[in-house]
């Protein structure tokens, strides 16, 4: 295994992606492809000046040319490939001729898969996941803080600038990470983001197949991969099918007048996302949900093209391959074209079965939600294949339980009236479930600065029946306004630049309550990692009942409950309550302190308290 | 017709429902019943001293004796009969004997049904409905106002007293109803709540065959809803088969056991109507749920046993037979039990394929009122032959929409998306919207006393693709404290008593602002009355945009337009937005006003105001 991978870097090394052979082809993608995918179609988009007028030619065993596509701009052609089952990875030249004259040569290469690739393993419920920002997490690599030819330079003391985090410094968290008890990294996208401004966040691509060299490169993703999957971690690629930035090289020289939505003129999305299964919606508004842009400064992509389909289809199996990728989580997923979402999430789980993706629809309405997610029977006959969703519902009802005060129709009652809703999904299990994420604010902020509701909701997160995941920083309880503010939600974390006088990494300079908030999270996650129970254990739960929530996670004989006190005094629990599961007498080890009690008639649950209990059954006197 | 109604009332007054042969036998229920239904089984309840010592006999073409059926409680005896399919409407006598010695005697009668009985209409979209809180509506019968045994006395001045309002002031209103565009009334019960206190309301029965003295008499309701009939109005009883009167006559001496939930002592319910569909929810909150009271004065009946289940299902088919409704109102419909609710709603689907119910389910979420709509494909199976239910979601959506200021996701949005959640209903157009009803704070007072608001309310509700219902007061902007205060929602119509000073029949002392509410809610219901399209067209609308809310109901070439603005300035509303749809230059009226206008490229849309557009093709020049 070891030695295909070196292999492979340095086949990739040879060929950059962006290289030519002549100087009428300026852009030949994907650059390289895999022998032995499961689709034999293969799509190269290609662009050089007048590139149009060129006839192609191969000759390879097992690749034959079906034919080339023209499309009104002549600087584009579109060459269709079929690779049989059987092709051996190798090289061939396509050669670009006119009137029978050679104009350009193109080496293309056809590598060997991984082994194993197709089967790889997705994340999954054994899985905690940390996003992180990249740009704001460590930075591993002072010499490419700034590069030449890009034009947003490094400059910390701007919110919306540029601060230096990188690959190389991910990379260099790995142990950290993996103490943590973390087990899949998912990094905001790493795509070259060549903007003059505000491009740090990486989700206005300007190349969808180069690493923005302020991060790294193809490269340097690609080993920190490697090296996140020594340390048993998997990388959830962050993909944008929806839109690129304003500067990538297309909009310069579109392919299509419909390439872009409006015809590359700015038009606002509605948000009206509700329109995509609304019966009622009008045409007006649902065009100008999936058409409408976010902003200007990223044009819309009309994926009812079918070569920009084809397009950012291989784009996505190619990272996949590429970078060795255990997950994909797809951005702002219902402004997409519906029926190219059917044919993008089919094409990725046909290739590699055993993968994930996680879409993410921003609503609290699990109805809405759970329309996108794979074998979901919807009312109009709508298809995906997209295995998980982002379960902003859930989100949504956890800050409202703990926030609200209890009464008969707030607080708990909320969480355990919305996991109720699962019925709505063809499997919840697999949604993720997190305390926070790039677009909000953080978690301890929302809560008010309260450590003991931080403590319910971080054990909610790693006990609920979801896949849990982690915003960089809350670990060690970072804050940012209540009301949505990108530059301080994504501020930097502490440790990851040199002199950086607070340290997460080493814990020098946390206060108090910090060090117990990493701790917390350690425990839990790793928790988590390795007990099945958790991960894939049955759930109960328990009708919140003066201000105590209760649940059960159940496998094989096995339980942990979960016992949270909102209130400000300690709750007498009468357990007679949970006979249909607790054993009567049952010993109970206390998760959280490693402390052991005997179960009586009752459970004293210290005030504002959290109970992590794993049950033994009752041994005989 | 009507000379069947007149002898079946005589035959009616000479069988008076507690009428015994003999005094061994104090109730034999239901004391008659019908030739000719679809189900050939009936059952009756006999309670008297020793009965279940006595054997039965018959002898009656076409009634044959099945068995009888005996319970701990030797004053208790069931008669299972079975009805020929061609047996005819007459008499015979029940003989009750012991030790072959006749006992007593009880002469059953089987009535011929009204034409076409099985076949009625229940309320339908066609439909609007008013609810009645009868003891505060009008008081008709000054007689009645007090009744010797029955200990709840006349008392205006106590807000949970009897206030005299009866059934004879129901008959007396519906000119009234008729000119204000009602069609079918739903009274709460009016069955005997023979309680020493707070016994008005009507939800705790002790005689769930007698209609309370102080409402009227058996044959005054039957001639009620005869009158209303007449009136083209139809009559929904309100139904509870959850729970009863704790002074019900069954409670002194209960048939079995297992005849109340808890064996008769209050255990309260934790109302946590969830558990009945949630996966993960615990037997022992779902048994709290369902078997838990109200309250101590409402004993909870466990449907599970199948005498008391055949009583319930009979007793709801006697009401409709008897006294000819259209409706039932199913109380507090998640509290029974659900495999009884079944039987319970098939039998009455069966017996009238084109009948009406509508369940009451309290939640603001349309996964869980939806679940217990007919034709709905539940994730466990469960099925209902409930036609209807109450639209508490959309209801709530309503009154957000109209209180939160406008932004992203609050104001407007929140009612454009909740109607999106109709796919979750197998029929949603056949659910009631009500904006209020006996147990929430008055529409007016919610909406801040504020008559835009108002105005765009019931245009909303009487626009809707729901059934619209209203409580009784709200035509003339009835006021309460915005939290729950039933003494206060449920106060006295003014013009039900006499010298009321203030008439909302004669208009004598509203204010201008009561009338021009009551010529509001006259022309709605009237428009709705008449107009197929609010009854049946299909419905598209617009997503929020800058304040204002729009749509159209469609049928057959005609088009109602609704726009309505919640700015507090004039609104200039594109129009090309709704080219979709609306023909360029139509002309419309607008039906609030009746003025004519032609529309071009934009329409001013007043402050705050609500437009009501039936459009016309434009005509040629």
């Amino acid at each position: 295994m070891k030695s295909t991978v070196v292999l492979f870097s340095l086949l990739v090394a040879s060929v950059p992606a962006a290289s030519v052979a002549a100087a009428s082809i300026d852009r030949l993608e994907p650059a390289f492809w895999w022998a032995g995918m499961k689709e034999p179609a293969l799509q190269l988009m290609v662009y050089g000046k007048g590139i149009q007028h060129s006839s192609v030619s191969l000759n390879y065993p097992g690749v034959s040319l079906q034919g080339v596509q023209k499309v009104a701009n002549p600087n584009y052609l579109f060459i269709d490939l079929k690779l049989a089952a059987d092709v051996k990875p190798g090289q061939f030249d396509l050669v670009f001729s006119q009137q029978g004259k050679e104009q350009s040569r193109y080496q293309y290469r056809l590598l060997a898969r991984r082994e194993g690739s197709a089967q790889r393993q997705g994340f999954s419920q054994k899985d905690s996941i940390y996003l992180i920002t990249p740009d704001r997490f460590v930075n591993g690599d002072l010499s490419n803080d700034s590069v030449a030819g890009l034009p947003d330079r490094l400059d910390r003391s701007n919110p919306g600038g540029r601060h230096g985090g990188d690959i190389a410094g991910m990379q260099q968290a790995l142990p950290y990470l993996q103490q943590l008890g973390i087990t899949q990294i998912w990094p905001q996208p790493l795509v070259e983001n060549n903007s003059a401004a505000y491009s740090y966040h990486g989700y206005g691509a300007t190349d969808l197949y180069n690493i923005d060299p302020r991060f790294g490169s193809n490269a340097s993703y690609q080993a920190f991969v490697a090296a996140a999957k020594k340390q048993g971690i998997g990388v959830i690629q962050d993909i944008v099918v929806n839109h690129i930035g304003v500067d990538h090289w297309w909009v310069k020289d579109l392919p299509t007048k419909d390439w872009l939505n409006y015809g590359g003129s700015f038009q606002p999305t509605n948000h009206a996302r509700t329109t995509v299964q609304d019966p009622y919606a009008s045409d007006a508004d649902k065009k100008a949900f999936v058409d409408g842009w976010f902003v200007d400064s990223m044009p819309d992509l009309n994926q009812r093209n079918p070569l920009l389909a084809t397009y950012l289809i291989q784009n996505s199996v190619w990272w996949v391959e590429y970078a060795d990728l255990s997950g994909i989580r797809e951005d702002t997923y219902p402004y997409a074209d519906k029926s190219f979402l059917t044919a993008w999430s089919k094409r990725l789980m046909t290739e590699y079965p055993n993968f994930n993706i996680v879409g993410e629809e921003w609503s609290a309405n699990p109805q809405v939600v759970s329309y996108w997610q794979r074998g979901k029977q919807n009312h109009d006959g709508y298809v995906s294949y997209t295995p998980s969703m982002m379960d902003f519902p859930l989100y949504y009802a956890l800050l409202g339980a703990l926030t609200a005060p209890e009464s008969w129709d707030a607080g708990w009652v909320k969480l355990y009236e919305a996991l109720a809703n699962d019925v709505l999904y063809p499997d919840p299990t697999n949604l993720v479930l997190f305390e926070g994420n790039h677009d909000t604010a953080r978690l301890f902020s929302l809560l008010n600065n309260d450590v003991d509701l931080y403590r319910m909701a971080l054990v909610y997160l790693f006990t609920s029946p979801r896949i849990p995941q982690l915003y960089y920083g809350t670990e060690i309880l970072a804050q940012s306004p209540k009301q949505r503010d990108d530059g301080l939600v994504r501020s930097d974390f502490p440790g990851g630049w040199k002199d950086d006088e607070v340290n997460a990494f080493t814990g020098k300079g946390l206060t108090a309550q910090q060090q117990q908030a990493q701790q917390l999270v350690k425990r839990l996650a790793n928790l988590r990692k390795h007990s099945k129970v958790l991960q894939q254990g049955r759930m109960k739960h328990f009708s919140p009942k003066e201000g105590v929530y209760s649940y059960v996670r159940y496998a094989d004989g096995q339980q942990i409950w979960v016992l949270l006190n909102k209130n400000n005094s300690a709750s007498q629990v009468d357990l007679s309550r949970y006979a249909e599961l607790m054993p009567a007498g049952a010993q109970a080890q206390d998760l959280l302190t490693g402390q052991q009690l005997q179960l009586g008639a009752e459970l004293l649950l210290p005030a504002r308290g959290s109970l992590l209990l794993q049950l033994s059954e009752p041994t005989a006197p």
